[in-house]
C-alpha cells in the first residue's frame, strides 16, 4: 500500500451514491434552502434568533417538505424516510433543523403515532402548516432518561368526561421543551394516566394527551405555567421552556388513545395487556426522532469537515526547504501527517456512518409500510437506532472539536461557522436519549437476544454455545448478507496470514470481537448472579464491559454498511477509492482498539504495529482526494458559510 | 485493592497543599473576586460583555494584583510566580482572565522582557494602572505558529530617527489581537527589523516596537487600520481585532531594544550575534504567557469538574430495586461505574496536572531571580512549558466536554456555567502556541538533548547508548529526585512481579516508555536520513511518533510531580487518599496506552486486563471522596455559579 496508484473519482457517481434513495429530497432541500432567508447567521440576540427561526419554519411549511412525514389522509405523502432526510439537510442553521424536528417530528409525529384518525384529521393539517405550533412535553426536571417514572398526572374525571393534568411538584415540571418558551399553542403531554377504580385510582402508566397551553394571543392559558429555559450553549433559535399544569382540564377525546382508551365511564382498555410492553411499544413508535438526530449529527460533522479540510488544503504554515527540483515553499497544512491523522480517519468514519444511517432510515421506512407489526424487526430497529444515535453524535462532537482545533484561531471566529456547529450539535449526545443510556440499552437488547435464542443457559450450554456457530442468529447482518458472507469466506483465516487490507479479515475480526465481548459479558453477568450478587451491583460493576459490547456491535454494523455501500457504487475507480477509505475506517478502529485485540491475541505485536503504519500510509494516499471526498456530500457552499472554506485563504495567498 | 479501608481527609491540610507556595495570592483572589461586579454572567451582548470586562479590569488594577508581575523599580513586587497564579484564579469570567493576561502578561510582559529600564519607567506604571491599555501584536493572518516568518516590517529611517512600521499586504495584518478592537491605545508590534545598509536594507529578524494605535478619544491614529474580529465561540468580553499599519512612524527609542539596538545612524547591534539564537531567546522571555494558559486551563477544568461532580452526587436517575436491608430507591448518578469512569480519572489527572503546574511555576519563578542566564535550564523550562500547556489544555477541552455530557440537559443551559467554560477555554488549545506544534517542539528539544549529550551517534554508538544508563542525563527529573530514585530502586523489577499499585513500578514503567519511544524515534530519524531521505519527508512520516514521544514525556513529568506533591502532604491519611488518586492517574494512563505497552511487551495480556479492573476498583473506592476532592481546589461557590452545583438539585429532591 505504500505504492498507491492514482485513482479517478467520478464525482457524479459518488454524489449519486451518497444521495441514495432519497436523492430527490436532498435536491429539494438544496433548492429550497437558499438565499438570505436561510443563510447562516451569527451574532443575533436570542430573541432575534428565535424570531428568525420561527419565520424560517413558516417558510419551510410552504415548500411541502413537512408533508413527507404525514399520512395521505391529511394531505401528507407518507414517506417517513424522506422526512428524516429532509431534517438532516437543514444544516445552514441547526436551530431550524431542531425547530422543524420539534414541530413536525416530535409534536406532529407523536400525534400521528399515538393518536388515531380523529386526532390526525383534527390536528395534523394545522401542524403541517404551522398554524398550530406545538410541543413534545415528555422530559421532566426530575426524570429525563427514566421516562417510565415521569410524575405529571392525568386523572380522569368521569363526571365531566375530562382529564385533569397536574404537576405535583417541581421535579415533575416539563423541562427543556422546545417551542414552549415562545411559540407553542398546544403540547403533547406525557403523564401517568389514572382512572377511578373501586379501591382508589388505577394507574395505567405513561400516556400522552393534547393540552392547550397558550391562547390565540400567545398568552399562557389558565392553570398553565410557562418559564423560559433561557440562553443555552447553542440552538438559541429554539425556544426551550418549562411547563407546569395546575389541574388543567382537557376533554376525554384528547387522549392520544391508539394504545390506551378511556371510555366515558372511565373504563380503561388497551390493545396491549402488559403495561410494560405497552409503554415500550409506545416509546418505540417515536423512534424516528432518534434516527433523525443521528442524521443531523452526521450533517453537522460533514459541514465541519468540509470547512476544516478545504481550509487545510489551502492554508500554509512553516517552510519546506528547497530541494533539487523545487524552490523553498510553505507547506499546506493538510500535507502534515499529524493534520491528516486529525481529519482523514474522521472523514472515513463519517462515510461509514453515512451508509449506516442510510440503511437505518431505509429499514425504518420499510417497517412503516408493513401492515403487520413485526416485533422482532421493530426491536432490532430500535436497538440499532439507539446505537447509531450514540456513536454518530459522539463522533460529531469529537470531530467538530477536532475541526475547530485544526482551523486554529480562524476556527474560533463565529464567522467561520465551526463554533455554531459545535455548540448547536453539542446537545445531540444527550437529547433524544443520553448516549450512555442508549448504548447500554443496545447491549441489553443484544443480551436479550441471547436469552431468547438459547433460554437461560447453564454453564454447559454456554460453553457449547461459545464454541458453535449459533452466534450467527444473535449478531444479525444488517445488509448485503451474501456479499459479507462471501468476503468472509474468502478471507485466508485468522491472524497474520491475511493481508492487512483483506476485507474478509476485517469483517471476521470485527465480528469476532463483538461476539467475544458479548459472550464474555453474558458469562460474567451469569456467573455473578449465580454467586448470589445483587442484580444492580452485578450489572453496575460490569458497566464498562456493557458499553464496550455496544461499541463493538456498532463498529461491525458500520463496517458492513460501508461495504454494502461501496458495492452499490457503479464506477470501478471510485469504488476502489472508497475501498481505501473503508480500509482507513477499519484500520483506525483496529488501531484505537488495539489494546483489546492484543489482550485477546487477535493481533500479534508486529501486526499491531503494522496497523499503525498502514493508517499513516492510507492518510497519505487519500490526502489528494480529501477535498473532493467532502465536497461529494453535496452541502451547498452557502450552508458552510465559512469564508476560510470558500476561497478567502486562497485569495489572500494570491495577493 | 477491592477492599479499600475508609480514610479520613484533612481538608485544611489538602487545601494548604493545593494552594502551595502562592497560597496568599489565591487567598487574595478569593477575597477580591467577590460580589455582583465579578459574578459569572451570561446572555450579555458582545458590547455589554466587553464593557463589563474592561470595568472589571480597572477594578482589579486597584487591588494591587497586577503589581506581582512587574519590577520593583516601577512599583511592582517582582513576583512572577504570583502573577501566574493570580491569572489562573480568575475563573468567574474567563474573559477577565484573558483580558488581564493581555494587558499585564502579554503587553506589559513584553515591555518588561524585551524593553530596557527606559521603557519600563515610561510605560509600565500606566500599564499596571490600565491608564495605558495595550495589545500584544504578534500573530498575523498569514503566520501564527511560524512567528519567525512574520511579514510586518519596521524599517529604520536615519533621517528622522524613526522606524516606519508597515503592513505589506493582508497576510501581514495583525490578527486575533486582544484589546485591539475596542480598548487598546498602544501595541507592542512584532515586525521584521530593517536598517539601511550599503547594498540595500539589512534584515535583523523579528523585533518588537511600541506603536500607538489610538488617540485619547479612542479614534484610530492616522495610518493605523483597525477591524473587529467580531463574535467568537467564547471570550466575548475580550475585544480581539486586526491591525494594519500604513507607514506608521515611531521614534527610534520605542524599539524594545534589550536584544537588539539601533543607533541613531542606523547601526544595528545585539548582545546575541546569531540571529536564530536571538529570535528564540526573545521568544523564550515570553514563556510566562504559555505557562499562564496552562494554569487557566487547569482552573477551568476544576470548575467544570466541581459542577459535574457535585451534581452527580445529588442527581438521581433510575431505580435500584429494594434489597433485604433497604427500600427501592433512585440511584445517584455518581454511583454508576460509567459515570465514575467519566469523571474520576479526569479528576485524578487534574490533580497531577495541578502539581506539575505548581512545579513549573516555581521553576519559572526561580529562573526569573537568577542573575546569570542558565541556557540549559531555560531551554528545559521552555520545553516543559510547551508540553504542559499542550496536555493541560487538551485535558481541559476533553474534560469540560465530558462534564457537559455528564450533566445532560442541565449542562447545556447557560445558567449552569459549563457552556461558557467550554466555549471560553476552547481556544486555549491553539492560542499561545498550537498544541500540536508545541508537543512537536518539546520532542525536538528532547531529541536535541540526545545530540548534545552524545554527538551524532553512529549505529554502534546508538546501540551502546540504548543499553546503557546514559539516558538518565536526557530524561531530566523534574522534582524530588532522591524520592523518585528511592521508589524506583525499591520496585521489585520489571513486569508481573511488582504489585499493580507499586509506585516504583509505575515510575519505572513511565520512564521506560518515554525512553523507548524517544530512542526509537531518534534511531528511525537517523536511519531515514542516512538512507538519503529528504529532511522534511523523514520528519513528516514520523510525525505521529514525534507526538507520542512528547506525550510519553509529559505523562512521566506529571507522575513525578504528583508523587512529589503527595510527599509534601503533612497528613498521613490524606496522603494515602492522594496516593489512591495517583494510582488512578497512573493506571488510567496505562489503560489508555495499553496498546503500546502490550506491543512492546511491557505488560502481559493478563496484567493489562488487571489494569482495567483496577481502574474500576479505584473509581469505586474514590467515589465517596469525590466531592471533597473537588472542593479542595478552593474555588468559591459564586465562581462556579451553577445552580445545579449549589444545592438546586438537592433542594428539589427534598420537596
Amino acid at each position: 500500500m505504500s505504492e498507491q496508484a492514482p485513482l479517478t473519482l467520478n464525482e457524479a457517481e459518488l454524489r449519486g451514491l451518497l444521495d441514495g434513495c432519497w436523492a430527490h429530497v436532498r435536491e429539494k432541500a438544496r433548492d429550497v434552502v437558499q438565499g438570505e432567508e436561510y443563510a447562516p447567521v451569527h451574532g443575533l440576540s436570542m430573541e432575534e434568533h428565535r424570531a428568525r427561526t420561527s419565520k424560517q419554519l413558516l417558510g419551510l411549511a410552504e415548500t411541502g417538505m413537512p408533508a413527507y412525514g404525514f399520512p395521505e389522509s391529511v394531505g401528507g405523502t407518507d414517506d417517513i424516510g424522506a422526512s428524516v432526510v429532509a431534517f438532516e439537510m437543514l444544516v445552514a442553521d441547526m436551530s431550524l433543523m431542531v425547530k422543524m424536528g420539534v414541530q413536525f417530528g416530535l409534536f406532529g409525529g407523536a400525534i400521528k403515532a399515538l393518536g388515531t384518525d380523529r386526532h390526525h384529521r383534527r390536528y395534523l393539517p394545522d401542524v403541517m402548516s404551522v398554524a398550530l405550533p406545538g410541543c413534545f412535553a415528555m422530559t421532566e426536571t426530575g426524570h429525563g432518561s427514566d421516562v417510565q417514572r415521569l410524575r405529571t398526572t392525568a386523572t380522569y374525571d368521569a363526571a365531566t368526561e375530562e382529564f385533569v393534568v397536574h404537576t405535583p411538584d417541581e421535579s415533575a415540571r416539563k423541562d427543556y421543551i422546545g417551542n414552549a418558551a415562545r411559540d407553542g399553542r398546544m403540547a403533547v403531554v406525557f403523564a401517568q394516566l389514572r382512572t377511578p377504580g373501586q379501591d382508589g385510582p388505577l394507574d395505567h402508566g405513561v400516556h400522552a394527551l393534547m393540552v392547550p397551553i397558550r391562547d390565540e394571543a400567545g398568552r399562557p392559558l389558565p392553570g398553565v405555567g410557562i418559564e423560559d429555559c433561557g440562553p443555552k450553549a447553542g440552538l438559541n433559535g429554539v425556544d426551550n421552556g418549562r411547563l407546569w399544569f395546575d389541574g388543567v382540564r382537557v376533554p376525554r377525546t384528547d387522549l392520544l388513545d391508539r394504545y390506551g382508551q378511556v371510555a366515558a365511564d372511565g373504563t380503561y382498555s388497551s390493545p396491549i395487556e402488559n403495561p410494560n410492553r405497552r409503554f415500550f411499544t409506545m416509546l418505540g413508535t417515536l423512534i424516528r426522532g432518534r434516527i433523525s438526530v443521528a442524521g443531523g449529527a452526521g450533517t453537522a460533522t460533514k459541514a465541519a469537515l468540509g470547512i476544516a479540510i478545504r481550509y487545510a488544503d489551502t492554508r500554509r504554515q512553516f517552510t519546506r526547504p528547497a530541494g533539487e527540483d523545487r524552490p523553498e515553499q510553505e507547506v499546506r497544512i493538510l500535507d502534515y501527517l499529524a493534520h491528516q491523522r486529525k481529519l482523514l480517519p474522521a472523514l472515513a468514519r463519517t462515510y461509514g456512518l453515512h451508509f449506516a444511517q442510510e440503511e437505518l432510515v431505509t429499514r425504518l421506512h420499510e417497517l412503516s409500510r408493513v401492515e403487520e407489526r413485526d416485533e422482532h424487526a421493530q426491536r432490532e430497529l430500535e436497538s440499532r437506532a439507539a446505537g447509531l444515535k450514540a456513536i454518530a453524535t459522539w463522533h460529531a462532537t469529537e470531530t467538530i472539536q477536532t475541526c475547530r482545533e485544526a482551523c486554529g484561531g480562524s476556527g474560533y471566529l463565529a464567522e467561520n461557522r465551526i463554533p455554531q456547529l459545535k455548540a448547536d450539535s453539542d446537545i445531540f449526545t444527550t437529547f433524544e436519549g443520553d448516549n450512555t443510556v442508549l448504548l447500554q440499552q443496545l447491549t441489553k437488547a443484544l443480551l436479550t437476544n441471547f436469552q431468547d435464542s438459547f433460554g437461560d443457559l447453564d454453564q454447559l450450554g454456554l460453553a457449547r454455545f461459545m464454541a458453535g456457530k449459533a452466534f450467527e442468529t444473535v449478531i444479525e447482518r444488517t445488509a448485503a448478507l451474501p456479499l459479507i458472507e462471501r468476503l468472509i469466506a474468502a478471507a485466508p483465516g485468522r491472524g497474520d496470514e491475511a493481508g492487512l487490507y483483506n476485507r474478509g479479515w476485517h469483517l471476521e475480526l470485527f465480528e469476532d470481537r463483538e461476539k467475544h465481548v458479548l459472550e464474555g459479558l453474558a458469562g460474567r453477568l451469569r456467573r455473578a448472579r449465580k454467586d448470589g450478587g445483587d442484580a444492580f451491583e452485578v450489572f453496575n460493576v460490569a458497566q464498562d464491559h456493557v458499553l464496550e459490547a455496544g461499541r463493538a456491535h456498532m463498529d461491525r454494523v458500520v463496517l458492513e454498511a460501508f461495504v454494502a455501500g461501496i458495492d452499490r457504487c457503479g464506477d470501478k475507480s471510485t469504488a476502489k477509492l472508497l475501498n481505501r477509505l473503508c480500509d482507513l475506517y477499519v484500520l483506525s478502529v483496529i488501531e484505537e482498539n488495539r489494546g483489546w485485540f492484543l489482550e485477546h491475541e487477535r493481533l500479534s505485536t508486529s501486526r499491531s504495529k503494522a496497523v499503525t503504519a498502514a493508517v499513516n500510509d492510507l492518510c497519505r494516499g487519500l490526502r489528494p482526494y480529501a477535498v473532493r471526498l467532502v465536497d461529494a456530500f453535496g452541502l451547498r457552499d452557502e450552508w458552510l458559510g465559512a469564508p476560510i472554506a470558500l476561497g478567502a485563504e486562497h485569495r489572500r495567498q494570491g495577493e
